[in-house]
């Protein structure tokens, strides 16, 4: 375990309902590689709320007390979310990132040994956004009787 | 198989790399639960682009010809969405969808019974980008030597 002070990277733990985490997780690895530092924390159906709980504190155990830690999860509220926010009080050097993609982790982890974690985390979530839009490779015909959808 | 004309839901494909499909639908579905006319195709490691291509067209083929496809992907760019592009140039009645967050997903699904598709879409978009965002329980103090993170 590299400690997170300094300019070591801030850590990050990926949570959320079900698979997600494991998930989001596997697509960043498959394009940056095998990442240390990072945990995935998933909530499957057979977990219970304190279960999720137990895992969460476990994972930001194994980082430094004194250290920085990103939590991204899948979105605002829900269990993943709160249970983050209620164990953040009990620490310092806890962000929370909501609603998480692909862009933003991707972003937040190709920069993370940066001092500048604000700057950082402001930098993911602007590809966050920015990452987020449509393609629309021919125009979707009308639904019958619809001509809504030009 | 549910037809997709008229007021039938919109069909729903998630991609991405890894494992990132199966685990964004699993925490969809533990929200919502199950869902008819929505299909993951995961491209794991192990796969090849021929593989993918062959999984994203049978994907396609699930739904009516005539019918109206929504495919979420993880990021614009890559295979998954390179590859979603461009079977879509096949057939009428795709949008793509890039950068999706379960915010987004969330909201198109909850809403693709609408013969309005493409305010449901637009409605998921803005649902994307509202619905992420940062939480912070505590400041992070700065890291060693560095005074940008208050």
């Amino acid at each position: 375990m590299t400690a997170l002070n300094g300019s070591s990277p801030c850590g990050v733990i990926v949570t959320g309902h079900g698979q997600f985490p494991s998930g989001l997780v596997s697509a960043l690895e498959l394009i940056m590689g095998p990442q240390d530092d990072l945990v995935a924390v998933d909530f499957p159906k057979s977990d219970t709320a304190a279960q999720l709980q137990d895992n969460l504190a476990a994972a930001l155990g194994t980082f430094p007390a004194s250290g920085r830690v990103a939590v991204f999860c899948d979105l605002r509220g829900g269990s993943p979310f709160n249970v983050a926010a209620a164990l953040s009080r009990d620490r310092d050097g806890v962000e929370i990132v909501y609603g998480a993609n692909l862009p933003t982790l991707v972003q937040f982890v190709s920069r993370r040994t940066k001092p500048d974690t604000e700057g950082v985390l402001t930098g993911a979530l602007d590809a966050g956004v920015t990452g987020l839009g449509r393609f629309t490779p021919k125009p979707i015909p009308a639904a019958q009787g619809d001509n809504d959808w030009d």
